[in-house]
């Protein structure tokens, strides 16, 4: 058996057909990217990043936990270190990253975007950095440049419904007047409430308060807050908006009456403590109403279920949220998942849904709650959603795949998203696409799926761009 | 790398070791079909189904999900349409159910029954449906030469206590009269009392009233319900039963007392609502009357858990339950039923029991939960039942006979059932055997077991026929 | 394809660069066996045993499993049928065994303990329980013998603080004197004080008495016990103690006041009985004060969760616990193993933990908690524990090695251990060891890892041997 080159043109694939629908259905479409947190500002400003480390380790916690993991002391991953330091001290760790998902994503990103065919080391790590952050100098780095390149044609970030959605406004009104005629990409904003849901939190007063001003009416009682909400969307409806998104430890579908719903909210802005049971009443209603709006809209509405965050009290404290103290949950998600669907479906008010799961032990849960509402009036109306965050690996996106495989319409899939921070995360589409080429490339071989590949790369390129097309509102 | 022709005579066969296992020791083995949801109205018949549509749409709620989920409107499914109307929504679904087992179970029973190689489009689908509805118009495609064809020797049913088992009768009473002396099967009724548990169903006061009068004698209490139904239990042991089922979320375990229950019972009687709690108290008290009336007449004891039926409302009020609206739970399993069989086997009245789960992730539990029951009185006493429902196709069928390989003795295992309404299901005996053979070929390749092919042989034999020849009191 | 013999040089190494890996690099490295459940008494005395059955079938009670499923009464495993008699009846067992682990450890450890290539039979039963019987009479396989002849480095036992130690002492006072100057091993024990947190043990009250009589000062408070298992920890870190280890089903961490504790305590000494509550309330209480001591003492500490014991009750009566009536639990973890851990971390106490979960679904929970505390202050800090009890086999090493390998890192891990209280089980650190270099292997050959064998062959030795030595403090 011989030995495959690292990373070649073939990576992850492993057969004749798996390369051949890669390379001549998946590799050629552009990319959707429906859920991200890219920054709008510095999208609309087409920024320049000063150096690597600005652009690829800061505010990237997953390469934070493998450094700390390693035992790398947090003067250089979040403090004073210079970013070259910083580089150097994320060089050291990376040989020790093997069989992470880093290690792939670390030098698929060198190769993509920077050609650096090299592997990261300490020895190279000085030059490689210098080299990388010349060219983010330049203007085929620029950040507009950079989704062009990976043919982007729709970016999507994530929104507060406080924001004014200024850098859309922008990049929209700039986009016409754009110079490079080659695929200008899109940009939309979602709409992400998850602030005026979790009642708990401890902003959520200031929250409310700052919700109030962006509409100039303040807001006294949960009938208010829903209205200045409902403004909002139409708001962001107007600005493009088609999509919502929720994360969420799980779906909340107490029972609850708008008296009751009212005197927890006031309980809170009056500063009492609430109880939890009463908080998941609230977060019950607030959902219910909130997704019964995108309903009415033609949204399309994203859950983030399972994970368990801010485990680690004194580095929050140090650090804010999400800087790496975020891990799996493994509480119970499917009854409550299926009333709170149930209770939308039965008032005609069930959006188009992608059920996204953190712990992999839930795949077939999620993949199988799809299917009690897919009622044949959309095609692929429920979608389970792509693996996520620390499943977005070979083996976590090869189980999602499977899984929904088993128990549902792989073909029906909208596919793959980055959900990243980064500018240079885009290469894990095309690592989604490899690995769903692959799968099915194998399936071909073994004689489990019919030879066609005519048809089996029509599915791939469904999956890779047209299924997510058609069903986003765009 | 060659491409292997899809489904050909080695399908699902990987190396010279798994074709020798299947072809030479596991496809000649006859088939007990120890559980499936068969009709024994339609059996003792023998009836022939009209068309295509009947014997393989009507019923199918795996079919009916897949169309749902593809966009085919509910009057192709279970509406008005025309069988062969409702057909060709099948067979443009089809090219999109590739990787899901629906893709091979479709084309292998075209295969196996109809001879039929196409994959069926819809370009071909009218045709298809011509030719294969008037093959069922056949002698050879009654329903008795269909089981007798895949070389069937025990079908097994499921039958509720209330039954008077007359299907069951008149196939015995004709049986000895049959003409054709290869292969005639035997019929047996299966004892499913879930109606008679499952006390907070709204049909619940009526069924108690129908048992009642299954034997000509009122229930008025919990112990004439318990008397009424060991009468059944003895009707159904002279009918030849020896198995029971029962579908639950988890195995009920709360302590009770007698008076405790008998006053659920007459409070549930009179119309008064019951908490969940005294639900729960019933059914653990009904429960284990049930399993230790079993142990005392031999019969093995069957529990499917952990399915979350009946999400959908609107599709249930219009369609009714088992029509595909069922998703998998993630309630906890492990404490309840390792109360509930601890408790049996204290006094002495813990029968053989087969456990089958619906979520994957518990696979685990479920095969070191036998282990802590079995106790060298009978050999492979508590079976970690075949991978079920949603999980019947190659991903959940290997992993549940990993799971029961790594945590218990395979070689002790009963193997394969349809637990399929339909007379098309019975290649699935096929496809467990193919990949059984297959993960033990593929060990003795990678020298992981010894290249001792007749005794493997002789375990796949034990596997798909001998062991449940010998568990089974038949 | 041809096949591979079974169980030969390359068992388990599916490529050339597998077999580089583990021959070049694993193989040569010396056992840190940092947890087990070996008798000091026999590590000590150097004692030979009687013969084959009294080594390797008394107390194993995952051998007594599959014999039981298999149907061999009682009488042949743990009662009073001669040596001989039971080692017959486990060789008929062992065919029946195919894809269990236990076949994969018979062979392996007949094959490098007594040279024995043959696989064991009823055939061949007499003639190898004979022959090994002898061989275990001699020198060579003295318990002392056993360890060094597998390069044992350190063997750690799990010792009761009301234990003198008195083997530890006798060994490491007459080590010095060992006239064999090759390999002689450390002995270390381990503190487990899992009798002094299980208030609701029936031995609870007995317990805490002889803990008292152990340091000759009664216990008339929850001060007292803590006062006296401070004095033990002295005690064991003088004897060379530097880990803890906890079997729990989860990590306590209810709030708790020092009073609400020691009334709860205070009313168990008296014979009340106590809640489920209280007894959580004084478990997290008495964990959080222990745990605090590790840290200061700069000890391990481990945490095996999850596993739900002494399911049978009637056998438990029998024979006593750890006589495999034990089985996977699936109870909640993350919130509260969070909540445990974040509290230690807040005061500046949590101390290096390895964390081992006994439910394969929970893997990802576990890899993912360790990130959550891991600080960059030691390497490595906190682990996510080797496949443990049933999981102790192929699929469940490569399942942990993968989701400790996607989720942390796998080149920080300290590797495995056999948990085990058999002289014979120490193979398991080759088949660990195999499994490792096979999953790093077949990564190289299919383009996923770079070929620098050099490189990976050094975190192979990290891994198998360098990171154990330099987490434990000794």
């Amino acid at each position: 058996m011989s030995i495959k080159p690292f990373l070649n043109d073939d990576f992850l694939l492993e057969n004749r057909t798996a390369e051949i629908l890669y390379h001549e259905y998946a590799a050629k479409q552009p990319i959707i990217d429906y859920h991200n947190h890219l920054s709008p500002d510095e999208i609309a400003e087409d920024k320049n990043f000063e150096n690597l480390t600005a652009i690829w380790l800061n505010g990237d916690h997953y390469k934070w936990r493998a450094m700390r993991t390693f035992g790398i002391p947090e003067h250089f991953i979040t403090g004073d270190a210079t970013p070259l330091e910083k580089f150097k001290k994320w060089a050291e760790t990376v040989p020790y990253t093997i069989r992470n998902p880093l290690f792939h994503w670390t030098h698929l990103e060198l190769k993509r975007y920077f050609g650096v065919d090299e592997l990261l080391t300490p020895y190279n790590a000085e030059h490689i950095y210098q080299y990388c952050s010349e060219l983010l100098q330049t203007e085929a780095f620029s950040t507009q440049n950079l989704l062009r390149r990976m043919n982007v044609e729709v970016v999507c970030t994530t929104d507060d419904p406080a924001d004014d959605l200024r850098f859309h406004r922008q990049y929209k009104a700039r986009a016409g007047n754009v110079q490079s005629p080659n695929q200008p990409f899109q940009l939309y904003p979602a709409f992400r409430p998850d602030k005026a849901i979790l009642i708990q939190n401890d902003g959520f007063k200031n929250y409310v308060e700052k919700l109030g001003e962006a509409v100039s009416s303040p807001i006294q009682s949960f009938d208010d807050l829903l209205q200045v909400l409902r403004q909002r969307m139409d708001y962001f409806h107007e600005n493009g908006c088609r999509i919502a998104d929720h994360g969420l430890e799980q779906a909340y579908s107490e029972d609850f009456t708008e008296g009751e719903v009212n005197a927890i909210f006031q309980k809170r802005l009056t500063g009492l403590e609430i109880t939890k049971g009463e908080a998941r009443m609230y977060m019950s209603a607030m959902l219910y109403h909130l997704t019964s709006q995108y309903a009415e809209r033609g949204w399309v509405q994203q859950f983030h279920l399972g994970a368990q965050r801010n485990n680690n009290t004194l580095l929050l404290h140090q650090l804010g949220p999400d800087t790496g103290f975020d891990s799996i949950g493994d509480g119970e998600q499917a009854a409550s998942l299926a009333k709170f669907l149930n209770r939308l479906d039965l008032a005609g008010k069930l959006a188009k849904t992608i059920l996204y799961n953190l712990n992999p032990r839930d795949n077939e849960v999620m993949a199988t709650m799809t299917g009690n509402f897919n009622d044949g009036t959309v095609r692929g109306k429920m979608q389970f959603g792509s693996a996520w965050w620390f499943l977005d690996q070979k083996d976590g996106m090869e189980k999602q795949i499977n899984a929904l495989s088993n128990m549902g319409l792989l073909s029906c899939f909208i596919g793959m998203l980055t959900d990243s921070r980064s500018f240079l995360s885009f290469p894990r589409h095309e690592y989604f696409r490899r690995l769903l080429c692959n799968l099915i490339g194998k399936d071909v071989h073994q004689g489990e799926l019919p030879n066609d590949v005519n048809w089996l790369g029509s599915i791939v390129e469904d999956i890779c761009y047209r299924n997510a097309k058609g069903y986003f509102g765009w």
